[in-house]
């Protein structure tokens, strides 16, 4: 299989060899597609500046619990997307990093009918080997659903990445 | 719109009759259709009983992020799914529970070639009021990728329940 | 032993019929005495409003670990106890709080050279049952050493409260 | 001032030259003065192996918080302290780690009359550059107080110690 054949794998290719912030602008303007799974879940970023990004997303049906509401899952990887790219958007070309842990605190039920929801996620400190950020989901009402903190670890490319084909 | 055009309206008035453990065996036999969240992520309940269930998963590329592993919510959605349901799993009819937070930790990437991944959650506290779980995923070989710990609060059905539709 | 010879019981009761911020402010005017545990750690309330609180203390020898840093449970004593005054900081007389879970964040080795920190912690949600709160522990330039979050529960006093001598 | 009049720098300094496993069997032989924080908590180890240890304590009134209960920084530092030192039990002589996340449920308020309580911990994962490492407080009827996880990063001594005096 060659290389045009996998978008994934030129997507990692390419996010090595510019800023985390020329990532996400890129992904903003439609020059990058968005994660396999960002997309699954009706994710969206709209807005982002180094150490900050803003995800929408609307919390549909299929993104349910056996309860219901939306499954935890879903704000979870809402929080998850968000709080790793505020990390990344402040990193220059050629370092990455791997989240180590996340913390998510569920505030109230999430329903399609809370309409868009945002999060907004902020770096909170950001070192040679280690980085957090923290991050809200809120409807437009600015009603919190949930919260969340992440600790990642930053790493020059090299070290981990191996091509995944 | 009737009731019977409506499974996720049904399956969660049924839940509310039978205890936990009963929902998820009738879910493992195929009579209770899995949440919407659940099949998306194509994860899979394979053993329950009161206290502790088993939930797998494969982390197809569908389910990726953007540098070419598993998101980190794919993992959560497993982790919160178990978690819960292990909870869930020990409780009597007509009462529920809610997420209250969910803490998460990633030991290493997690990708399709791993094949089945198998998440084991078990309760470690449950009282009149709230409870907490642990749970961790693991391959065929017992490598570990992730686990995590979750604190519900248990509330009766009828205090928190309206009907979603 | 009769009541009034013992401190810690008559100010569990006096709590009791009390709004918390009312508690706090008499605890800063010095007409009530600091919990014992608060005292031994060297921690000192200097600002109190509904939902806020700011504790300051200094990581002397005596609080260090085996690496010659403050030990991880002097920041984790400071952290749970703004963060808990915070949330109690805004109910009314009557009701207290239990703490469920604490997390927090240890950004860089703290000792006593970096003088007097800072301890600002915040409501994030307070409802009628739960509530979360944020902390950050800084110093005189600003500089964190750790941040942290928590859930706690919240109950009438009446329901769990039973004297303790 | 001397060395010698300073136990805690040259305990600080012996900690380099040996494993941690046998630096906590010296604790326990009473040849290693136990950290100044520990000694204040009346926290002692009882029992170490290559990634598991043992520390108990009874949570005395001077512990307390304002609620007339052991202060959740008392478990706080318990779980810390086992948590880091299951962890740290596991490395060669020549490394460290450092916590970067300490996460705690309580379970149940703590008073004296629940007795000594026994904090046991365990390593999770231990890899070349982090670890995750879980433990309980329960008391000698094996019921329950709290448990915790942490996340510490693995460093080479001479990469961050600097002397401390």
């Amino acid at each position: 299989m060659s290389h045009s054949d996998n978008p994934s794998h030129s997507t990692v290719a390419h996010r090595r060899e510019i800023s985390g912030l020329e990532f996400f602008q890129q992904m903003m303007a439609g020059t990058i597609t968005p994660p396999p799974m960002v997309s699954l879940l009706g994710l969206r970023l709209v807005d982002v500046s180094a150490g900050r990004v803003v995800f929408v997303g609307t919390a549909h049906e299929e993104f349910y619990n056996g309860m219901g509401v939306a499954h935890g899952g879903w704000a979870a990887t809402l929080l998850d997307t968000a709080l790793g790219c505020a990390i990344n958007s402040g990193q220059p070309a050629g370092r990455s990093f791997t989240t180590l842990e996340l913390k998510i605190n569920y505030i109230r039920p999430l329903r399609r009918e809370a309409g868009e929801v945002r999060c907004e996620a902020f770096v909170i400190y950001a070192g040679n080997r280690t980085a957090t950020a923290e991050a809200r989901v809120v409807d437009a009402a600015g009603k919190i659903y949930a919260h969340g903190t992440t600790t990642c670890i930053l790493v020059e490319r090299h070290q981990r990445d191996k091509p995944n084909v």
